[in-house]
């Protein structure tokens, strides 16, 4: 994060890019860049292939925004979303592969990997089993301690913190500005109604009550206080880009007052 | 380079390394280590998977050989061996991404890749193709400028020196002890009767020969000088193995002699 | 074929469907499937996986559309589009499994693969070397003889008929009425003025005069006479299956008169 | 089974084959495969590729073997050793494309696939969890109902037989001659001593005692009844092979007398 003069939010915005692959295009990247302040790009495991990634990360360095690798399971037919048997030394050794490649991409341009958050499966994975997360902070740790690793916020981090310290990684939490979280901060999970909000309005709300370190109201009407670095933003489509622009003005005002 | 208190020979032993994947072996590497200066290890694109390379590059580190890119086409069936129409910018990307994962896996163990030696159809195509050589040659120049690209020795090595040149890398030769040259100082195909030296005696004086930079008979009886800074060695079998070990006890006596 | 009643044209449409993977869409298969009579489907090699060939088979069979197989080169990531130096057993294997893998998923569906067309760089080499097309003619003749090879229509096809009888199998020539023919009735480069026709209303004529039997007027102005029994259509965009329904209205009213 | 007349054991052999890919060989299929009455041939999605499996089938046509597709979840780094989260409809997909796949390669030879026998983790899924094994059933009898599908064993094999029945699909039980068996006629987990039978005496008599209808010795000294239709037997390496000699010869003089 270098950029700070113009990027002042605490808040940062994190979002999914480089998610096509070969002939196939995914993500409106180039439109949602120019608003977002970390993209978590992927590194041809789940999706993403040299060139895809090359023009990413291009696109990254021309609106300023910092690189995080992006790592998956080896699946691409299920885009990295079905959970893999693998060891714990297995992951270690798909991250290293996957960060590398990404980071051998970012050197020809003269940039570099800043920050880690797994996709898909292995992300839930890592939140669900302790000892995932540990191989993903030693994996992170044995690559470069300076690389913070993105995980999700909760109401209670204190596991996550303490195990990123024995590791010797910090570690960063990611929040939703569009989605509802149960009484412990966990997402109300997408199979139940209310999970997803739509109305940009709600969406924007929750990201300023986010970035200002305000309680949020959980699915059981209890207020429930999540501490988070960043935001985690989609590209998908028109309304979600659409968004992620809302939320940006949103913070940039609260920071200029 | 720098062991050069124990391996003071002016020629350099380089082999193919790591090409075993998931659950198949291939090559004795463990056996042949110990004897080659510059291990060319497989970056998961026609052999080598993130485990391998773990494995490939802790015994390199343990006997102190260093350590190269072995990139190929994006061809595992055909082992990198079949030639692929990709354009100039697919050479250089999947260069960056297999360089680069290579990289995050010695950066995991503290060391790091020092060469680039393309592999298989990707290395003829660069040998009979200068655009792809410039290709190959920017992307080692992208990444780094400091690596040395590996090429094969020819009888008129001008061009390749002075397309490095243009691109600010330096080239190293590599000769074979075991391959008969025709006059112009290109291997005679495998195909031909004699292509392939099989008498340890004559491997030996081959590669004594390449080492005092004395001319090679070629296959029409005439001499032919090769500048050579390397010769590629082979793993695949005990046979190999004991001719790399004789290759390596010649050429450490010269050097003390 | 044997919906002859309800689809009485002479010339079939057949069109590149299934090219689709994993999580990433391509094509508007739903939106043209219902005015052709021939879909080209991809068999996991350049594009297509058990889950997205399952799902074009059913639309194949909903639209009682006759189903080919659409073999390619093993290339994800290059869409199948770049050539690669297989030998004449690698293509017959290649297509074998991928015929194979089509005709597993539409057993499972009472239904089967009734013609094969290879895809992109593969059908290019076919069209381009002798021995190429004698291998995919050994290939099919091995699998089924009753299964035809769709071929490019040129102004003179002696040389594959003959072929094709040699090794038993049918062969079927596509043209197309989107693209400008050369005096020698091959494609005009796509790099050329003039290659691509975009006015629908010359695109609907080239394919009634196809389908009549008439010569077409090509780059130079002389006249060029292609027998074809099949049109190559495409469902890429809008535009692309707008033309479709054009031409599938033109030759209708065509076999009505 | 169509060879009754020189193969007429009733516990046939069955074995793991064609699990080579690429330029890397396992297994020693030419030397086991005279000695077993199946082969459960890989079909390229946790090894095997299209020209292994022609000269997997080639070998066993030339032996009189009957053949099967030992089809698997897409993990060719892991061997297909690693669960996957599929759903049911994403298993049948995988099976459809992959029995296909080796019935195209078949066909290529005169011959056919005749029985399933799933591979690895997809093995163990399915015996582990009903709706997996409901989801294999249903695939098999999509694509055809004729065909066994090969299962473990078990003291109780009345849910399976269940399930077979109401999936219209024949199911085959196996039985291994080198593995102890827990009182359940579970295999005892290969981390826990005595789980693998090194003894070949003692091996012989297992197959024995399996191809005669006895009870085996279960690990807590009960005895255990397993009604097995075949055995399953390795080429792995030299013994394994001497092993399947031994009991080949065991079985045979067992018929003959």
């Amino acid at each position: 994060m270098d950029e700070g003069a113009t990027r002042v939010s605490r808040l940062l915005l994190n979002c999914d890019m480089g998610e096509s692959f070969g002939s196939w295009t995914m993500g409106l990247d180039a439109e949602v860049m120019p608003f977002i302040d970390c993209a978590n790009i992927a590194c041809g495991f789940h999706a993403g292939d040299p060139g895809i990634m090359r023009k990413t990360v291009a696109l990254a360095v021309a609106h300023g925004v910092t690189i995080g690798a992006h790592p998956a399971y080896p699946d691409l037919v299920g885009f990295g979303r079905r959970s893999m048997a693998c060891s714990a030394e297995e992951v270690r050794d798909l991250l290293h592969y996957q960060i590398g490649a990404l980071e051998g991409i970012c050197r020809a341009q003269g940039t570099r990997v800043a920050y880690v958050k797994p996709h898909g499966a292995l992300y839930n994975d890592m939140m669900a089993d302790p000892l995932t997360l540990r191989a993903v902070l030693e994996a992170v740790a044995a690559y470069d301690r300076q690389l913070p690793l993105m995980l999700m916020a909760t109401a209670d981090d204190s596991e996550a913190q303490a195990l990123g310290r024995e590791c010797g990684v910090t570690v960063w939490f990611e929040a939703f500005a569009d989605r509802a979280y149960d009484p412990s901060g966990r997402l109300v999970s997408r199979r139940l109604p209310g999970a997803v909000h739509h109305d940009p309005a709600r969406i924007v709300e929750q990201a300023l009550r986010l970035a200002r370190g305000e309680a949020l109201t959980a699915s059981d009407g209890s207020q429930v206080l999540l501490k988070a670095q960043t935001l985690c933003v989609h590209g998908d489509n028109d309304s979600s880009v659409a968004a992620v622009r809302q939320i940006r003005q949103a913070l940039d005002a609260l920071v200029v007052a």
